[in-house]
């Protein structure tokens, strides 16, 4: 009985949080339903802190109470592992999902153990796999109580944020608050690695620079306010030769993105909470259209672009430090979405979130780790705002917007696609509208559907019988 | 035992259409849970063709075999209104819902009715209740069978199409095709509405012209093949006065626009497809930010657009004809998005949709129609490709470009919000771009998760260890 948290589920992320506990000198109960895989974990050196099981037995039978188990299997495994737990765990014990669940599965989840008295949580865990190894960033969402039980254990192996030094985990709220924090992380996360992605195409196809050039860039940058892990990293593949052509291994890279499903649930479900999320779909659209390439090449031959080089007439030029503005700013106004998002859903949800802790949590260990997010941290105490409208970026979005407005003008005149550059500035100056033109919309929705509109001159609705 | 069809559920819609068959020589049984709503349809002129019923078993009793029952009642009550009517009908009866059900739970009513061999469709009705009275689209979605029972009642009700005379009523496809198709038709109306609303607020805040003068424009362009019942509606609202102020009327509707859901139900759906429809997406998002108007006072006094005054300055200067370019042009992207989107549906859903078929039924009767429509169902025979490619269209946005260009360009200078124009030529220039910067983002993928990434010189999954 001297194990402090079971993991259970031994790929590369349960290792490597199996061996983050037990070389924090946690003792680690370990299960893998192929048993080869709990053998190779318990050949590191942290596997002296563990304790190898064979069945779910094993691993009641050598945890402490409260029993603390950490699950770490794909999302579509869930149900099949944790259910069988529910017939020979004890009121008070804790299953935590660490994977990538939906919250709508994790609530779900937790409805079915309720009566049970165990604690299921979900946790998001980012940072892959050597976040999980050398400090990850965690999202803890469910019961309090869970969270006071678990929190002594889940502190030491988080990642610090590098300024402060705070563990980067937290309790995020009620239910499935945990994984819908870290849904909307992804898709931030996924906002951020477009924009990085237009800026690296206008750098390419309107200054004509080589990998190595733009690598040296963003390389700059990451001395400036956008230093963050995916900027840094973006040097890095930028810059990487490839071994058999000894050309940039970016340059050998086929143009066909992925996706692993989380970026598009937070812009389905941004819809259903009623706040506007352009930025997210926007991204996810944009990973969609590169994946069809064959379509884009067939097209490319068929549909002309007629471009209008404004920049190379000199009518309208930009600078690479409009391009950083604008990456900068576009950032600001993609959280800012994000934000009001979580927002929304502790106060429809009721889980209780307080979204600076989420910034908190963000700061060290996981994807979108960045210096913005300290001042987002700092600055962002009233959680009841919209983050462009904080002093702080405010005031780093009117020294931005110029250079963004330039950016999105010249990619639309020259035929660069600049999706999120440009839904982002459409979001910003929607926002910023004290008059939007749905006003007509109101008007031909009376007109045909007899739907009825307010007036600006006194309450009530209206209908009219248009001539 | 002389009914044609029973109509269930006598509101506005249910009203109208009851009559409309009633005029079209129809035997109708009607019913309506209050029986007042019965008797005061019974005392328009059609009511002489009507058989007042009280009871699902009057119903029953006075319907010809197979026995046809429309039901028009608002989405939540479908369940309740059409469960009982299991009880009493038979092999072979049909149920159609002719209301905004999704279609998923229309095929989940479709599964539930399975083993009684009774029908259960779902028709998407279009067209308001002028619509409904005098010639509605109709999207028939579930068995064959029970459409070639229905097909000589809905025939004489549809609208005609304005050129060819033809019934806009068609067989979409089985299962809940006829909602699916419904739900695309919508998300295309919103996005027809939000690029006029734009074009609106350009003239307004741009060219500085009033009401009026906007409605004089849309009248011209009524005129073009820009011609449709919503540009046609759009002239007559903005030349509306208000009686009270005798200022135009849209000046005193408050800009803060409703949504019922539909289009919502597209965007979120089509993610799930894996299609790419940022217009719809974007269309929403607009409507919801619409709605936020106390937010966007407070933030149009924190928020510094900083507009660039290019087109004052003369240095980029756009005409009233290359709005009506944009406008085109950004149409033909909005449909290429939904027609891809029902194309997917009927392969994936395998629900056998002809996406031709679509562009007829829409041509005269529903929100939509328009004479693109009918070049759309003469030119789109090939409806395994992207709307944009069909040779009619890539000229008309070889012609269209550069305008369209230009007023996005504008838009993000002088910091008018115009999220659907921008968002439409981002797909129009990612879709083609034969070179889109996804590699950047796979190599960044594969550096943090190990996701790996293709190459363009050889077959295969590549994985890096990043320097």
């Amino acid at each position: 009985m001297s194990g402090d948290i079971a993991v259970v589920g031994l790929g590369v992320m349960g290792s490597n949080i199996a061996r983050n506990f037990a070389r924090n000198g946690f003792k680690v109960p370990i299960y893998n339903i192929d048993y080869s895989f709990t053998e190779k974990l318990l050949s590191f050196e942290e596997g002296k802190n563990m304790i190898p099981c064979r069945t779910y037995n094993d691993i009641k039978n050598c945890l402490k109470k409260p029993r603390k188990i950490l699950m770490l299997v794909t999302d579509t495994a869930v149900d099949v592992v944790y259910r069988p737990f529910m017939d020979i765990l004890e009121k008070g014990d804790i299953i935590i999902d660490g994977g990538n669940s939906h919250w709508k599965d994790t609530e779900r989840r937790q409805k079915e153990v309720e009566s049970t008295g165990i604690h299921f949580v979900g946790m998001g865990v980012s940072g892959g796999a050597a976040g999980a190894l050398n400090g990850p960033s965690l999202m803890f969402g469910g019961d309090k109580e869970a969270w006071e039980a678990c929190k002594n254990i889940l502190l030491p192996i988080a990642a610090k944020s590098p300024e402060e030094n705070e563990p980067c985990v937290a309790y995020m709220g009620t239910k499935g608050a945990g994984h819908f924090v870290k849904m909307v992380h992804n898709a931030i996360e996924y906002s951020d690695m477009q924009l990085i992605a237009e800026t690296y195409d206008i750098l390419k196809k309107l200054f004509k620079l080589d990998a190595e050039s733009i690598g040296e860039i963003f390389g700059k940058w990451n001395n400036t306010k956008l230093k963050s892990y995916l900027i840094h990293i973006t040097e890095i593949v930028l810059k990487q030769k490839d071994d058999q052509t000894k050309k940039p291994l970016v340059d050998m890279i086929l143009d066909r993105a992925g996706q692993k499903g989380t970026g598009k649930w937070a812009a389905q479900d941004s819809f259903d909470l009623g706040i506007p999320t352009p930025g997210f779909a926007e991204a996810v659209c944009a990973r969609i259209l590169s994946s069809l390439k064959n379509e884009r090449v067939e097209a490319s031959k068929i549909l002309q672009k007629k471009p209008i080089s404004v920049t190379l007439n000199g009518i309208l030029t930009i600078t690479i430090d409009d391009l950083e503005k604008a990456l900068y700013s576009a950032k600001i106004a993609c959280y800012a979405q994000g934000l009001a998002m979580i927002q929304a859903a502790s106060s429809d949800y009721g889980y209780g979130i307080n979204c600076g802790d989420c910034a908190k949590v963000w700061r060290g260990g996981c994807i979108i780790r960045a210096s913005f997010l300290n001042d987002v941290s700092q600055n962002y105490t009233d959680c009841t705002k919209n983050l462009m409208l904080i002093d702080k970026f405010s005031k780093d979005l009117e020294e931005g917007i110029e250079g963004w407005r330039k950016v999105v003008a010249v990619c639309a005149l020259e035929g660069i696609p600049a999706p999120l550059f440009s839904t982002s500035l459409s979001y910003f100056d929607s926002y910023s509208s004290e008059f939007l033109p749905a006003n007509l919309l109101q008007g031909l929705r009376d007109y045909f559907g007899a739907h009825t509109y307010e007036r600006i001159d006194k309450p009530g609705s209206f209908h009219t019988n248009w001539d």
